[in-house]
C-alpha cells in the first residue's frame, strides 16, 4: 500500500488496489471541487509548487487543488533564475525547500529528475512531469475520466475498447495511461499514428503479454470505429528535432463532427490531454465538436482537480477527515458542471 | 442590475446606479483595507488571478483585494510559456481554467480577448485590461476618487471642471473615465494634448451629445486654470511605432508645483493613473509636487483596492455579508492615511 | 530597542541585545515550524514579498515563514516588466504597493534600492538583499547557527574561532556575519582567501579595533585547523567583470573529507551560506561530507525560516500572542530533523 507519506513519481509505483483508492477518494472531494461545501482540513499546511519548465494549467491545477483542501502555496516558475543556474545540485535544492513545506509537486525537463530530487525532500514529492518521462497525475485523471464516462454508459474499464490516436511515440499521457488501463482486463486498443510516430514497442509487448488485444492502424477512419472512447493527441513539437520535421506531421490526422458522425459509434467518448491546437494547420480535435455532448475533455480536467485533491489528502493521510472540517459556502457560486459542453 | 455573478468586462455596462452601488460597497471596505479589522467573508474561495502580459501593481491589487475579503489566490504571470502558445485557443483556455477559480481577473494583450474568454469561461471574469481597449476598474477607481477629493471641498461630480492632460490618444485611462464622467450631468471637459495625441472625435462628440462643455486645449497653461481635477497622463510609449516617435512627446507637458501656483486654483486635485514616469526627459508630474496635500495620486491606487475589493464582493454576492465574518486585527498595524502626501 | 513597526535594513541596526532577541524568539518558534503544531497569529494580514532580481530560496523562505504564522502572500519575481521600467521612481513604487500589503520583504539589485524605498514605505520593509550590499536576514540566520551548533559543543559565541574561507571580497554574507561577531567577545578570525579576494580593508580593521584576533590566511590546509567553525562560501561569479576572471577562482579553495580528517579538529563545524557550487570545476564543500554529522548547511537553512519568522513576529508585534491561536497539525508530516545530513 503507497500513500501516507509517499512520493507518487510513476505510474508504475500503483496497483489496481491503490487506483481504485485515489478513484474513491477523488469521489468525495466533488462536493468541495463544486464548491457546495469547504473544507479547511489542510489549514496551515504549505505546498511548495516547484516547477522548473513552464506550466500554467498543471501548475494552478495543483495550486487550486490545495487551496480547496485548506492549505496555502507556496510555489516557483523561475527556470533560469534558480539556484540550480549557479551550479547547486538537485539534492541540495531538495534538502533546502523541503524544509519550506509539508509537500511538494516539481515539474522539471529531465527525465529522472523528480525521482532523483525526491530523494533528498524530506517531505513527500509528487512528480508533476519529467520531460518526455513520466506525469501520474495526468494518468490517473485520464483513467479516472475513462472511468465515469463508461459509467455513465453503464460500463467499467474491463473490456473498454479505446483508440488512441495521434503522436503515439512522444506522447507520455498516452504511455502512462497504457500501462494504467494495461492493470484492467480484455482492454482493446487501437492504436492509431503515422508509422514514424507509433507507440514504442516495449508498451506494446507489455500489453500483448498480459491478455489485451493491440491493433495497430495508419488509417483515422479505420481506427475510430467501433470503439467506446476515442484519445486524441496533439503532435508533441518541442521534441521533435526541429519545426521542419514537427510540421510533416501537422494536421494529418483531424477528428471533427462529420467524421465522427460517419465512422463512430454513437456516444463514443472524445478525450484529449489538453491543449488542442486550434490553429488552422493542426485541429487535431475540431472546434466543431464543442456542443457534441460526448466530447469529455474539459470534464477531464475538472476531474484533474479531484485527482489531485486525492494525492495531497492520501499522502498528507487526512482523506478520512476532510469531512470533520466542513464549512458552508458564503457566497455566489456559478453552475460548475459543464454540460453540455460548449 | 450587474453584478451578482456578472463578468466585468467594459464600463459600457454600469449604469449610473450600478456605480453608485460599487462607491457605496468601496466605503464600507474602507475599515478592512485599512486594517481596523479583517473579515473572512470569501474564506476558502480563489481568484485566478491571470495576467497574460505584464502588471506588478494591477495584480497585486488585485490579489490583496481578494486576500483582505479572505479568499485565496492562483495566479500566472507567463506570457510566453501558457498553452496559448501551443495553439490553444482562448476558448479552451477559459473552459479549463474556469474549473480552477470561482473568479478570475484577466490581462490580456490583445483589444476583445478577456471577453472572449469570458464567453467560455463558467465563473465570472473581470477585465484586469486588454490592451488599448479597456480597464474598468481602473475607471472606476479614478471616478471613485474624483467622487470622494470633491467631497472634502463639498462638491458632487455634477458640474465638474476637469483638465484631461497628455497622451489622450492612447491613454485607456483616460478614454473610460470619460465615458464614465460622461454619464453625469455638466461636467466641463478640458481636453490638454498635442494636436496629434488628441482624444479620439467619437469620444468628443459624445460627450457633445450629451450636453458636456469640451474644450479643446494644445497649451498646458490655458488648460489647467479654472479647473477643480487634474488628470495627468503619462506618453503610452509602448503604442507607439518607435521610441523616436514617442520621444517626440516626450516631457512636452510637465505639471510642477510652479506651475501649479502661477496657473490653477488654489486646492486644484492633481491625479493620474500611474505609474508617472520621473526620469529627467518626462516628468509630465514632478516629484516637487509631492508636498503639496492636493496630489491625490497615492489615495487613488489606496482607492483602487477598495473598488475591487467591491467588485469581489458585489459579483460574488457577499456585500452584504462582509460585516457577518468580521475578527480583530492582532498585528501592529502602521498609519495608513497617506497624509499629507510626502 | 528596534522592531515594532521598524524596517531592517542592515545588520548595523542590531545591539546584542536585539540580536538575543530575534533568537529567543526564533526558539520559540520551532515548534511552528517544525508542525507539531499550526499558529494562525497572522489570520488575515499581507507579506508583499517583493523580489526585482531573481531569487528561489530565499523568497521561497520568507513566504513560508510568512504562512507559518497564519498570514496571506501576495509577490512579484517580474524585474523587467514592473513599473520601474516604465520610468517610476522608487518612492512612487514604495508609496503605490505599500498600500497593498501589511509588510515588505524587498530584493533588488542595486545596493541601498531598499532604503530608498523604505522611506517612502507605509509598512516595514525587511531587506532581502540589495546587491552586494546587505541581506541582513541570512547573517542572523548564520549567527543563530553558530549559537546553535556551539551550543550542543557547551560553547558560546564568545571566544569563537571561526574560518571564513573562499570569496571573502565579494561575498556579502561572509561582511556581515563578521559585523554580527564583532558584537561579541574575544573571536577568533582566521580569513582565508587568495589575496585578490581578501576581504575588505575596512572589516579587518574594525574587528581589531573591537579587540578580536584576525588571522589573514592564503592556504586552505593552514587556514582550517584549530577552529570551531568552517564558513565555506562559492566564488561570487555575478560580481566578476567577466566569467574569464571568475574562472581564475573556480576550484581554488576544495573542502572535502578527506582535508578535513587530515585537517580539522574533531567536529569543526561546516557552514556555507549556499548554493554550493557543485560542477566539477568548483565543489568549494564537497558532497562527500554529507554523511559527515558537523555539516551544518542544511540546518542553516532550516533555521533561516525560524529567524524570518521571528523578525515577522517581532515587527508585527506578535511574538508574544503566536502560542494564543494554535491549532493541532491534522495531517501527516515527515520526520524535519534533518540528522545526520544525507
Amino acid at each position: 500500500m503507497i500513500f501516507k507519506g509517499s512520493h507518487i513519481l510513476s505510474v508504475d509505483q500503483f496497483t489496481r488496489a491503490d487506483i481504485e483508492k485515489v478513484f474513491t477518494t477523488a469521489d468525495e472531494m466533488r462536493p468541495y471541487a463544486q464548491r457546495e461545501c469547504i473544507t479547511r482540513v489542510l489549514n496551515g499546511a504549505i505546498l511548495g509548487n516547484l516547477f522548473f519548465e513552464p506550466s500554467t494549467r498543471t501548475r494552478i491545477s495543483f495550486g487550486c487543488a490545495f487551496n480547496l483542501l485548506g492549505g496555502e502555496v507556496r510555489e516557483t516558475t523561475e527556470v533560469k533564475a534558480s539556484s540550480l543556474a549557479k551550479g547547486e545540485s538537485l539534492h541540495d535544492t531538495a534538502r533546502v525547500l523541503s524544509g519550506y513545506s509539508d509537500i511538494a509537486v516539481m515539474r522539471h525537463p529531465e527525465p529522472g529528475s523528480v525521482a532523483e530530487y525526491a530523494v533528498a525532500s524530506r517531505v513527500p514529492v509528487i512528480n508533476g512531469g519529467d520531460g518526455p518521462n513520466e506525469h501520474p497525475s495526468q494518468a490517473l485523471l485520464d483513467l479516472y475520466t475513462v472511468k465515469l464516462e463508461m459509467a455513465t454508459r453503464g460500463q467499467g474499464i474491463d473490456g473498454l475498447r479505446i483508440a488512441l490516436i495521434g503522436d503515439l511515440k512522444n506522447g507520455r499521457a498516452v504511455h502512462s495511461l497504457c500501462k494504467l488501463l494495461g492493470m484492467y482486463t480484455k482492454v482493446h486498443f487501437k492504436l492509431v499514428s503515422p508509422p514514424q510516430l507509433a507507440a514504442p514497442e516495449e508498451i506494446i509487448v507489455a500489453l500483448i503479454a498480459k491478455g489485451h488485444r493491440v491493433e495497430i492502424c495508419h488509417e483515422l477512419e479505420e481506427g475510430i470505429h467501433h470503439v467506446d472512447i476515442l484519445y486524441v493527441t496533439r503532435t508533441q513539437e518541442e521534441r521533435f528535432e526541429n519545426q521542419e520535421e514537427a510540421d510533416k506531421y501537422r494536421g494529418l490526422f483531424r477528428v471533427n463532427q462529420s467524421i465522427y458522425t460517419e465512422h463512430c459509434e454513437p456516444n463514443t467518448v472524445i478525450m484529449h490531454p489538453l491543449p488542442r491546437d486550434s490553429r488552422s494547420a493542426a485541429k487535431e480535435l475540431d472546434e466543431d465538436l464543442n456542443q457534441n455532448p460526448n466530447l469529455a475533455i474539459f470534464r477531464q480536467t475538472d476531474n484533474g482537480v479531484l485527482v489531485r485533491m486525492a494525492l495531497f489528502a492520501l499522502i498528507l493521510d487526512v482523506a478520512d477527515k476532510v469531512h470533520d472540517y466542513v464549512h458552508p459556502v458564503t457566497w455566489y457560486t456559478a453552475k460548475r458542471e459543464p454540460v453540455p459542453n460548449q
